[in-house]
Formats: C-alpha cells, sequence, structure tokens
C-alpha cells in the first residue's frame, strides 16, 4: 500500500500544489470538506490588507484598492470554477443568507407555487432557511416537502415552485446529477437551487451546462478561503430582473447615490445585501489564487483516484466489513469524501484525530474522511488506513474519554 | 489656536490611546465616522489566528480557540459598550441582516400592526431593507411611513408596530434621545429599534436603561473592527423568544445535532444565522480591547470637546459662514461629527483630502468632518481648520479634477 502510494505521488502532477499550503507536518488532515487549509498566499494577503490598506490608506482603499468590488471580483474567480459565464457569480454574505434570498426569488418567479423540495438527509440549515422562510409567509405562500433523494423526480409536481438539493450530500458523499434533476425540476415547471458546500473546488461543476437556476456555495471548504468565509451564489442571468428580499444599500444601482428608494442593481450586484467583510474576503480572494491554471478534470481524477484507494484499501485490509460505507462506488456518484458509519463512530473519530489523522464526525454515527485532492497525498490514504487499522485493531475507540459525544464537536 | 490644541491634548487623559493605533504620521484622519483606524492588535491578532489557528489547529480550533462561542464573546465586549447586560448582544452577520432578522421579529410581537415608521434621511439602507421585508410580506402586513425626525412622536399610532432610528444621524451628526422616542413608542404601543452605527464606540449608549427593545450596530466604524467588520444586534431579554426568519444552524440549540427540524437556540443566539467570519471576528474582538478600562463618559466629554473647537473654530475664523452647519450646538443633540453643507461640497471634500485632512463627502452636498475620540487629537482640529481654511482661501475647490462627483466616491 504505501510503495503504491510513493508511486502515485510521484506521478501526481497536481503534487507540487501541495507546497502553497501551510500544512502541519505531523498530521494528514482529511477535513478540508469542512475547513480548507491555509494557503500560505492567504496570510500574506491579509497582512497586506491590513497594513497597506486599512492602516495606511484607510478609507480611500474602498475605491484605490477596489474593495468594493471584491464581491464581483470574487465572483468571477469562482465563476468558472463552477461553470458560470462571466457575470452570474457574487461572493457576499453566507451560504444560509445567501439561500434565504434565492428561495424567496424563486417563488418569486413561480407565482401559485408554494412549494420547496428537499431531500431528506440533505444539509439541514438549508431546511432551517426554509422553515424560516415558510413562518414568515405563512403556509399558503411557503411551504416544505421533504422526500427521500430518490424520490425526488417523482415528487416534483405543479405545486413544486423550486427545487433545492446539495450536489454532493455532506453526510454520506454521493452526488446527484444536476443535469438531470434540473431538467426534471424545469419539466414540471420548478426552479432548481444547487448547494455546491460539497462539490464547488473538488471537481468540476456544470451550472450554465446543466441550466441551473441557481447555487449557493461556501468559501471555506474546497476553496480554502478561511474559517466562516464569506459565503458565493450564482443567479442565471434570466433570472437576474427579480428583486431579492434582503435588500441593503450594497445591491441598491447607486449605493452612494443615498437615494431613499431602493433600485436594484444592474444583473447579479442587486442579490449582495450589505458592506463585503473585507479580511475574510481579501483571504478568500488570495486563495483561489491557487486554482489558477489547475484543470478541474485533472483535480476530478485525483480525488476519484485518492477515494478509490481509500475505497480499495478499506476493502483488501478487510476493515470495509467492520462499516457501513455511505459513499457510492460508482464514480458519477461520488463527491470527494469517504463516509463510514459505526456505532463507535464518535470514539473513532477522536481516536483517530489523537493519532494524528484529522477526520470528523457528523451525529449520530459517521466518521467523514474527506480528501481536497489540491494538497491531499496518496501517502495520506495510507497513514489513514493504517491509523485507522490500528484503531480498530487496539479498540482505541473504547477509551473512556470517548464514552459520551458531546452534542458540539 | 494651535496653542491652545497643544495645551488640550497635554490635559487630554485619553491622549496615550492613540499610539494603540497604526495611523499614517503624515495624515489627519477624520473618516472614523465611516472607517475606523486600525489598532495594531488587530493586526497581531489576526495574523495568530490564521497562522497558529487555522493553519495550525485546523479543524479544531472552533473548540480549542472558542471560535464557535466568538459571536457571543465579542457580543459580551460589546454590551458595556452600548448599555446592555449580558446575554442581549451578538456580533453577528452584517448591519442590513440583523436589521432584517430585528424588524421581521418587531412585526411578530405587534400582530395586527403593520407600519414600519422611519425618519425621513435617516441611513438609506435602513429604509431598503424595510421595503425588502414590505415587498416580501405585502402591503397589509408590513408598509413604510416616513417623516421628518421632528414629528416621529406625533406619527406614532395604533398601526405602528416599530419606531426604527439611529440615535445620531450619518448626514447631520444629530443625536436623537433613545429615553423620550422609546417611551413615545411604547406609549403608542409600539417597539424601537436602534441603529448605533454612528453612536456606539463614541459616547456611552443606554439600551436597557432607556427600555430600548432592539439595536443594530457597526462594527467598522467607532469600533474599529476593520473593513466590513461584523455588525452586531441586540434583543432585550423580554424579547428573546420570538423566532426571527434567517434560521441558519448557528441559531439552532444544537447546530452540530443536524436535527431535520428547527429548534431555535436560547436567548440571543437564535438571532444568529450563520458560521462566524473568523478572521473579521478575530479583528473586532482585538480591536474592542482598546476599550478596555476607558471610562464612555470621558471618551463622551473628549468628543464633544473635539466637536466644540472644531465648531468654535469655525466660528471664529468666518469659515462658518461659508457653509451650512447641519450639525446641532446642543450637547444633548449631537453626535462626534460636524456636518458641513456647501454647493462645493465634493470639490471641498476632495482638495481637503489631496492636502492630507481624510474627511468624507456624503451627496448631494455634505462634508463630514467625524472625531473619533479614541485617536483624534485637538491638534487634528486645529490642522482641519487651517487645511479648510485655505482650501477656501485659494478656492482649491474650483480645481477642474473636482468638477465631476462620481455616484460612488
Amino acid at each position: 500500500m504505501r510503495d503504491g502510494a510513493q508511486i502515485h505521488d510521484a506521478n501526481d502532477r497536481l503534487a507540487p500544489l501541495r507546497s502553497l499550503f501551510d500544512l502541519p507536518p505531523d498530521k494528514v488532515y482529511l477535513d478540508g470538506i469542512s475547513l480548507g487549509a491555509m494557503p500560505r498566499v492567504a496570510c500574506a494577503a491579509v497582512q497586506q490588507v491590513m497594513l497597506q490598506q486599512w492602516a495606511g490608506d484607510l478609507i480611500a482603499s474602498w475605491n484605490k484598492h477596489d474593495w468594493i468590488d471584491l464581491p464581483r471580483i470574487v465572483g468571477e474567480q469562482i465563476a468558472p470554477l463552477v461553470g458560470a459565464a462571466s457575470g452570474q457569480v457574487l461572493c457576499a454574505d453566507t451560504i444560509s443568507v445567501n439561500l434565504f434570498k434565492l428561495l424567496a426569488s424563486a417563488l418569486e418567479l413561480r407565482p401559485g407555487r408554494s412549494v420547496i423540495l428537499l431531500a431528506e438527509n440533505d444539509f439541514p440549515t438549508d431546511g432551517y432557511i426554509a422553515q424560516g422562510l415558510a413562518h414568515m409567509l405563512g403556509n399558503d405562500r411557503c411551504q416544505l416537502r421533504r422526500v427521500p433523494a430518490t424520490k425526488l423526480e417523482e415528487a416534483l409536481d405543479g405545486d413544486t415552485a423550486v427545487l433545492l438539493l446539495s450536489e454532493v450530500n455532506y453526510r454520506s458523499g454521493e452526488r446527484y446529477s444536476m443535469r438531470e434533476l434540473t431538467r426534471a425540476a424545469h419539466e414540471a415547471g420548478a426552479l432548481a437551487i444547487w448547494n455546491l458546500a460539497h462539490s464547488a473546488g473538488a471537481m468540476p461543476v456544470y451550472l450554465d451546462a446543466c441550466k441551473a437556476d441557481f447555487a449557493v456555495g461556501c468559501g471555506s471548504k474546497f476553496f480554502n478561503g478561511g474559517p466562516g468565509a464569506p459565503g458565493f451564489l450564482y443567479v442565471a442571468e434570466r433570472h437576474q430582473n427579480v428583486v431579492q428580499p434582503l435588500s441593503g444599500w450594497f445591491g441598491h444601482r447607486h449605493p452612494f447615490s443615498f437615494e431613499e428608494r431602493y433600485r436594484a442593481g444592474e444583473g447579479v450586484q442587486r442579490f449582495q445585501a450589505w458592506t463585503p467583510p473585507i479580511l475574510s474576503m481579501a483571504a478568500m480572494h488570495a486563495a483561489l489564487r491557487v486554482f489558477d491554471g489547475v484543470n478541474l478534470d485533472t483535480l476530478r481524477s485525483k480525488s476519484l483516484a485518492l477515494t478509490d484507494a481509500f475505497l480499495d484499501g478499506l476493502q483488501s485490509s478487510g476493515i470495509a466489513a467492520e462499516f457501513r460505507c455511505l459513499t457510492p462506488r460508482d464514480h458519477t456518484r461520488r463527491g470527494s469524501q469517504v463516509s463510514l458509519a459505526h456505532e463507535q463512530g464518535w470514539g473513532i473519530s477522536q481516536a483517530l484525530i489523537e493519532r494524528g489523522v484529522i477526520v470528523d464526525f457528523r451525529a449520530p454515527d459517521i466518521v467523514r474522511f474527506g480528501f481536497a485532492p489540491l494538497y491531499n497525498r496518496f501517502a495520506d490514504v495510507a497513514t489513514a488506513l493504517s491509523t485507522l487499522q490500528s484503531v480498530l485493531d487496539e479498540r482505541a475507540y473504547e477509551d473512556a474519554r470517548y464514552a459520551a459525544c458531546p452534542a458540539v464537536t
């Protein structure tokens, strides 16, 4: 296994990218699906923004250093990474807030339809935001329908205003067909909003080609924009005339005209609510430069090769039998993680972390191994497998310290 | 004037605080009402968070370095600065997004009342957000009524759900009585939301004592939290049972239980929507430490002494006659800025900036001189006056470069 890993790493065209990240030398970091590692350039950029721009040029920086345009500029960096032509992506606010804007917009575009269709076991906060909207608008204007992901197509009907789905499920790592489900939504007269939190940055995403209507995504995972990095949103050009409800001044056509009446900005700008958080945005802007020149198909191939190697290793070592593997073997249905369910999942995840393999746990019983193809190595796969083997052999998960799984991990 | 300034500075107990800021030595910075200067400690803190926490401890930092609690921790730092007892302030999201949450909450708490009462010429984005809400809910559930600030009391009636007002107006620098207007709102059966953007951090604010219901504020101005710093919100304890509509996972009682159903968190936590932007939040957290040990009455006295000195200088030099001064002389009605209207306001502001006195311009004709009592000196007042005098004497504002006032400044 370890020899094979060495050969794979030696042949990996993306291997040199790892040196762009500041990673602890003594750990194997497999949690880029939650918090991406720090690109060195992000740290330098934030330092420069603070010392030279904020402290030095002060208020003039809004124009001199283009702070005011960062949501659009960073949006344009993201656009090719999610298959979007120019003018449709904005980096702003947060994923939940962006989702609220887009769900409200979708309902506005589909008068007479009230249903937001969601998949069971999708990331809960998407549903929470939909619940907040439904509470606000009342059930006649907005209600949730939740079905298993396999039943989404048949659940689409004349009441469905919008289908909301993660391209890759956070729990299972299963990837859904953006193309087929968007087509099905459109055939039912509904719109489709895609959550790209667990796909963008690890694989090509084809928003335009799949005719997606809207999308939201996260800067902190595979984009490595930092903890709590700004979110992003995509609005297909054909829908950019809708006025979203979080109509703050940075979405105004002329924010600095200080008019009394809100006049929505041109294009995707109107989906911005407020002043961008410049420090976090500067980190995101710099972090995305790591993708310059990276071929997304190569990235996807490496991601699949990493998860294949891990799945193969689980199988050949016999570890697989100890777990329920939630992640599909089928390449077209797999994201960039492997999720293993085990009733001792909490203890196993903690024992792995103590031994330097940083994974995460998702209640009630899932250990997630996330593979970030920009910086993870085949050697990391080998270490993860051997460490997991030792944790199981030694029943290290039975340690009394892991007896209680806290509500917040 | 300059001798007097020297004496004032020598006697200023707060003068040593200036050394905590990284300010350009060759400028007089009078735009802390838009972007506060950088506390040196903020730069060091962000650097540490990036290198040691993000890069070093990675995902473990959410617990190990209390990232998860930062909204509450920073909220508790802000609480005493705005006269709020513990458990009522949260640093999260942005001012507009927070306002949306609170306006929706206020309407929910006042069923049967639909009017949001606003002052003409208040900060436009507050009205934009109210418009977005009204558009979403429909006019029978939400409508705006806008009257001159002097007519607010008489406009309060049985239809008014909530009065929304800035404690200090961004254009004029006029301060309104939180105590009297909140009382009037309550007598009419309405609630009061205060926008503290131009007051908090420059003077004591008395949210609890004035029985304010809700408040929002901004981290980037007198709190010196950095460009696009996170906003904050205040929810009086008696109103914390309402469920706000931006119900993202960080407002959930147990975000990491990943339940399908939203269950609002305890207390003010439920007003948080999403993961906090840690880098921007770290700057804010550090910047607020500058207030440790600062007596807010002393701060207010200095702020008033600075604006008094500027107003007196305008008068004694005869400059005052050239402008329409929008800022009240009455101490109780004054914020921490002096706003001067002039038909050549744009050119005057640009000429001042070129000569190193950093002010700002607010359309259509207002030059704002903001005084940040933590770092501005009486010497700054003297320089601002003499530079303004020279700009006027030389008619420097007539320079062709200032002919067109851009829509975005």
